[in-house]
C-alpha cells in the first residue's frame, strides 16, 4: 500500500430534509471550513443533500473524486430517515456490520436511561465493514471514518455541539496537510471608499491572485473589508507585505484589523485621550447611542444622549431654534449643527467633549425633490472647536439609510479622533 | 418550441471565497429554498464554490441537468472577483455581450452619485448574448436570466437586502410549478412564553405532521414563531383550523402574523388611541427607540427619548434622585419607576401619554452576586396611571440581553395598550 496522500483540498457536506427545505440554516459547513483553512486543507466545495440514500451516496463519491478529504454532518441519528451509514457503505461498494464497540456503549447509553436499546437505536451500531467507527462523547451516534478512491471521508453528527468536538477530536488529528500549506488570513477593515474603488485602487493586486496568496475585499454597511491570504513557510511576511501595500494604496481609509469596528476604534481612542461623546440622533433613532454602547466599557467615554425625533423635540431638549428649523427644514446643514453644539450644552454635555447628531430622510416616506429619501446631514462638535457638517445621500431602504447614517457619524467621528485625513469626498457624501 | 417545462425541483447555487472558506455564512440558501417551497418548488440541493470560473460554470451546468431551476447568488459585483456573469456564458456557451438597458442605468446611477462609470463598474452591464438582464433596485449589479439545457437559471447579487427583492420581482412571478404543489404557510407571533413551554402546548398539534400539513415552533430574541404548512386544494381552511387551534392553546401570547412586530403592532395601537409614547434608556443604549423608529410612520405616536448610560446622567436628565441611585443601584426598581416618570415629566412628555424605561447589567462585566450579568427592571408609566416595573434576568450576552431587553419592553407596553392580560410571569421575569 502506497503512503496516504495529503490532504490538500476538502469538501463539506451537510445532510438533511430540514437544510435543503429552507427549514433549518447549515452553520456547520461555515465552522468546518474555518477550522479546515486554519489546518491547511483548503475547502473547495460545500453542498447540502436531502435525507436520500441515492443523493447522499452519489454526492460522496463525486466528491471524493474532486478532492482529498471529505467532511459529512448529519443523518447518523436513530431514525427511519437517517441515512448516513447506508449511504457510506453504497459509496465504498462495502456491507454494513454491527460494530461491537458502538454497541457496548450504546446499550451501556440506554441502561443508564432505564430505557430499552430499541431496533432503531440499535441501527446507530452500524458501519460498513471497511471503515471505523467514531466513539462521540457528547450524543448517542457514533461518526465514522472510510476511504473512497483514496479520499478520507469522515461523517460526524449534525447538531453542532456534537460535531465541533467529534472533529477536534477524530478529524483534526487525522488532517496531513501538505507540508507549509497552512493558509494565514488578516482582514483590514476600511470606511470612506466604495468597494468599487478601493477593488480599482487595489486591482493589481487582487488580479496578481495565486493559490498561495489572495487579496480580495467585501462590503456591508459601509465598511468594506480588504481579506488578505497567504499559504506556506512565508505566510506571514507575504500578509505583511500585502498589509503594507493595502494600506499604502487605501491611505486613511484603513481603519482596523479583523475584530475592529468604527465603534470600537471610537470607544478606544477616546479612552487614551480620557474624553467623551454624546449624541443626538433623529432619523436613526438610537442606533448611534446604541452602536457606541454596543462595546463593552464604553460607559468609560460616553455618558448618553437624546433622541430628538420631532422637531419640537430638538428645540425643547437641544434648544435648537425653531425659525431654523421653519426656514432649512429639520433635514438640513444649520439643524444638524445645532443639534451637535446643542449636545454640548446640555446637562449630558457638562462632562462630554465631542458630539455627534444625525438628522436625515430615512423613508420610505417624507423625501422632496431636493431632499430625497437618503438626505442625511451629520454634524461633528468638538469643544472649544469647530463644528463640522457633511452631506450624504445614501442608497437602500429605510433600515439601510438608518444603518449607514450610524457607519457615516461613526467615521467622521473617528477621522477626527485619528487626526488622519478623510478621503476627499467619504463614501455617499455629496457635494453642497 | 415545446412548451417550456414546470418547476418541480431546483437547486440552490451560492458563490463566493469568503462562503467557501467558512469567512461568511451563508444564510441565502435558507431564505431561497424557503420561499421555493411555498411557491410549489421542491429544492433538492445547495451546492457554494468559490469565485471560480471553472467550478462555478461546471455547478452551473451539473445543476441544470439535475433539476428544472437553478438560483445562484453571488459574483456579480463590479470586482476582479466576480465571475458570475462569464461562468453563465461559459455555462450556456454563449459570448459576452454589453446590455442597452444596463448600462443607461449604471450611467445615470454614477451621474446622480457624482462618481465616474469605471471600466470595473461598467462591466457590469455584460450579459450572455442569449440571456437577459434583471434590473436591481436596490443596488448597482443587474441580475440574469439564461437557460441551460432547458433549464431556468437565474443569478441574483449575494448581499440579502438586494437579492430577496430581486427574487420576489424576477423569480417568483417566473415560477411555473406542478399543479395543486403550492404549499400555503402562515406564521403566528407570540411573546411572553417560552419556545418549551409553547411547543409543550402545541405538542399534539406538531407530532400530527403529515407532509400536507405541519405545525412548527421557532425562536428567536425571545419572540416564539408558530409555523403553519398546508398543502393542496384545502390548504387555506386547513391553516385557518390549525390557527384557530394554535390561537385557543396560547391565549394572549399570540399578537400577531408573521409581518408584525411588537413594534409595529406598539405603532399601530397608539395610532388609533391617538397616544404617543416616550423612553429612557441605559443599558439598551438606543436599542429600543431604534425598533419603535424603525417602523415607518412612528413619528405620529413618538417625538422621542433621552439616553441615560451614566448615573449623572439619569439624574441631570431625568430628575432621577441621586440618592435613589445611591441607595438601591441604578440597576433596580425604584430607579427603573423614576426614569419612566422622568420622561412623562420631561420637555419631551409634554404630549407623551406613555413612558418606557430600561435599566440593567448588559455585561460582559457589572454583574453582582445580587444582580448578575441578564438583571434588568424594565418600567411602563402612564399619564395619570400607576407605574409598573417588573424584574427580568435574561440569558445570553451582551448583544443578547440588550436586545431581549427591548422585546420585553415592547411586550409589556403592547399588553397594556391591547388591554389583555399577560401570562402569568412573562419570560425571563422573576418573581420578586
Amino acid at each position: 500500500m502506497s503512503a496516504p496522500r495529503a490532504h490538500a483540498t476538502a469538501c463539506v457536506l451537510s445532510v438533511g430534509d430540514e437544510l435543503v427545505l429552507g427549514q433549518a440554516l447549515d452553520t456547520n459547513s461555515m465552522w468546518i471550513s474555518d477550522r479546515l483553512l486554519v489546518l491547511g486543507v483548503r475547502p473547495v466545495e460545500h453542498a447540502t443533500v436531502p435525507d436520500d440514500l441515492g443523493a447522499q451516496s452519489d454526492t460522496l463519491r463525486a466528491m471524493a473524486r474532486r478532492c482529498d478529504l471529505v467532511i459529512a454532518t448529519g443523518g447518523l441519528g436513530p431514525t427511519k430517515d437517517d441515512l448516513t451509514r447506508h449511504a457510506l457503505a453504497q459509496a465504498m461498494g462495502d456491507v454494513l456490520v454491527e460494530d461491537d464497540e458502538s454497541l457496548t456503549f450504546l446499550e451501556g447509553l440506554e441502561r443508564e436511561r432505564e430505557r430499552a436499546l430499541t431496533p432503531e437505536r440499535r441501527a446507530q451500531a452500524l458501519r460498513p465493514a471497511r471503515s471505523r467507527a467514531l466513539p462521540n462523547g457528547f450524543g448517542t451516534a457514533p461518526g465514522l471514518h472510510g476511504v473512497i478512491d483514496g479520499a478520507d471521508v469522515f461523517c460526524l453528527p449534525g447538531p453542532p455541539r456534537e460535531m465541533r468536538p467529534m472533529f477536534e477530536a477524530h478529524v483534526t488529528p487525522a488532517i496531513r496537510a501538505s507540508p507549509g500549506s497552512a493558509v494565514s488570513t488578516r482582514v483590514l477593515r476600511t470606511y470612506g471608499l466604495a468597494e468599487a474603488d478601493a477593488g480599482a485602487l487595489l486591482s493589481d493586486l487582487m488580479e496578481r491572485a495565486t493559490d498561495d496568496s489572495m487579496v480580495g475585499t467585501t462590503a456591508s454597511g459601509g465598511i468594506v473589508s480588504v481579506r488578505l491570504r497567504a499559504t506556506g513557510a512565508d505566510a506571514v511576511r507575504t500578509l505583511d507585505d500585502l498589509d503594507a501595500l493595502v494600506r499604502e494604496r487605501l491611505g486613511s481609509a484603513v481603519f482596523g484589523g479583523e475584530h475592529e469596528t468604527l465603534a470600537t476604534l471610537a470607544v478606544l481612542l477616546l479612552k487614551e485621550r480620557g474624553e467623551r461623546v454624546g449624541v443626538a440622533e433623529s432619523c436613526t433613532g438610537g442606533l448611534l447611542g446604541a452602536a457606541i454602547t454596543a462595546v463593552p466599557g464604553s460607559s468609560a467615554v460616553y455618558d448618553g444622549g437624546y433622541l430628538t425625533y420631532a422637531d419640537g423635540a430638538k428645540t425643547s431638549v437641544l434648544g435648537v431654534d425653531a425659525s431654523l428649523i421653519e426656514r432649512h427644514g429639520a433635514v438640513s446643514e444649520p439643524v444638524a449643527r445645532a443639534m451637535a453644539r446643542g449636545v454640548l450644552a446640555s446637562p449630558i454635555g457638562a462632562r462630554t467633549d465631542h458630539a455627534l447628531a444625525v438628522t436625515g430622510v430615512a423613508g420610505p416616506d417624507g423625501g422632496t425633490d431636493e431632499k430625497p429619501v437618503g438626505t442625511v446631514f451629520i454634524g461633528y462638535a468638538r469643544r472649544g472647536g469647530a463644528t463640522e457638517v457633511r452631506h450624504f445621500r445614501i442608497a437602500g431602504d429605510r433600515d439601510d439609510v438608518r444603518a449607514r447614517s450610524v457607519t457615516a457619524a461613526l467615521g467622521m467621528l473617528t477621522f477626527a479622533l485619528r487626526g488622519v485625513e478623510a478621503p476627499a469626498k467619504l463614501l455617499w457624501e455629496i457635494r453642497r
